[in-house]
């Protein structure tokens, strides 16, 4: 069964107070995006990458990739104007074939081998493969004015990758309308009458999406490479 | 209206896979509490505070302050086998007045003085103010082998500081039993009857559980030393 990975970096860079979209910041001398594409191309060779970028990025992109002699086979598609846009580009790219693919924030450049694997083979056996965690903090259902305190345990934080049967997420995407869906490809194959299942993500791995995320993850870099020695 | 903050640091360092609780780790060459101490120490001089440790740490606490010149006016109490259990002893050390006291997490060394402010100001007002945050990413809801999406933007991540009047905070730790108490004292004043009031938190304001969380620590204080020169 073919298996395909759809690499969604549609951020503009705004949350970050810089210029750069935060996918191309710098990470140990690289971008972002670059760290989370070496990462999937060492899971297998065989595996079909797909990035999804938003147009005015595309020219950057191919000088990054000069500049870092980052020569790859990667089918580079532009994004819309959304999350759910660019994801639905990516997906109208891939065969129409009993295939699996892998949707993945090009901002979580931490995500690792072993989530990448578990996260296919999930897929493979349920239809679908959310990567997810355990609440970090107590949580409380906001009420008007107050709130009211919710049980955590009955919840997961849920990451990228979200893993599907390719013909099942691309008639989810087809079928479902942008205003049903939430953050998340999960939700779009909820709404389709998927069913979701949760394989166990990292807390690190994290999404950059604040100059400190960046920071963490230069420390937990840093703190890998010192264990690998 | 007196001030009263009850700093809980029960940690004995399990998750830190080190033998120093986490609560005494260095940060910047000091340990963790004691940042978390002068915050409060710097938001106002007519604070009182009070510090709950596990008895077997406080000669260890007593010496770091010598090493550190860390004198000052900390009444200390030991604590409990549980979270629950220490907050109730320090509880029971304040005077029986129509006061506010604040319970923060000793290894929240991040917390602002702005944030206690506005945390004493709201207690003042409206009985009670937890520091809460949006949710960074998406949740589902477990359901046996599978999960449902939840529209995240309904619930909080709650922090602390979690401030109350005094009297209403120690009755409710006199009533509810710590088997109705959640993972906060949020829960045990909601489980008494008290409306809970949440006040804006800051992302920065992490909880330092495990060592990546430590190096988070460093970067955000080295950024903001940074900002502030």
């Amino acid at each position: 069964m073919n298996e395909y990975a759809i690499i969604v970096a549609g951020g503009s860079g705004s949350r970050m107070q810089t210029e750069t979209p935060k996918q191309f910041l710098e990470l140990q001398g690289k971008p972002v995006l670059m760290h989370t594409l070496e990462v999937f191309m060492s899971y297998a060779s065989h595996l079909k990458l797909v990035l999804v970028l938003p147009e005015a990025s595309i020219p950057v992109w191919q000088d990054l990739c000069k500049m870092h002699s980052f020569h790859h086979p990667i089918h580079v598609v532009s994004g819309g104007k959304s999350r759910y846009q660019s994801v639905k580009n990516g997906l109208m790219q891939l065969p129409q074939e009993d295939s699996l693919v892998a949707i993945h924030d090009g901002v979580r450049p931490l995500v690792t081998r072993g989530i990448i694997a578990e996260s296919f083979a999930t897929a493979k056996a349920y239809g679908s493969a959310i990567a997810a965690t355990p609440l970090k903090e107590s949580i409380v259902e906001v009420a008007g004015d107050s709130a009211r305190s919710i049980d955590r345990t009955r919840f997961r934080s849920i990451q990228t990758p979200q893993t599907f049967k390719t013909l099942l997420i691309r008639e989810a995407y087809e079928q479902i309308d942008e205003r049903h869906a939430l953050t998340d490809d999960a939700s779009v194959a909820e709404k389709f009458g998927l069913t979701i299942r949760l394989i166990a993500g990292s807390y690190e791995n994290i999404k950059i999406t604040t100059p400190e995320d960046l920071l963490l993850a230069e420390s937990i870099m840093g703190t890998k490479k010192i264990r690998r020695s």
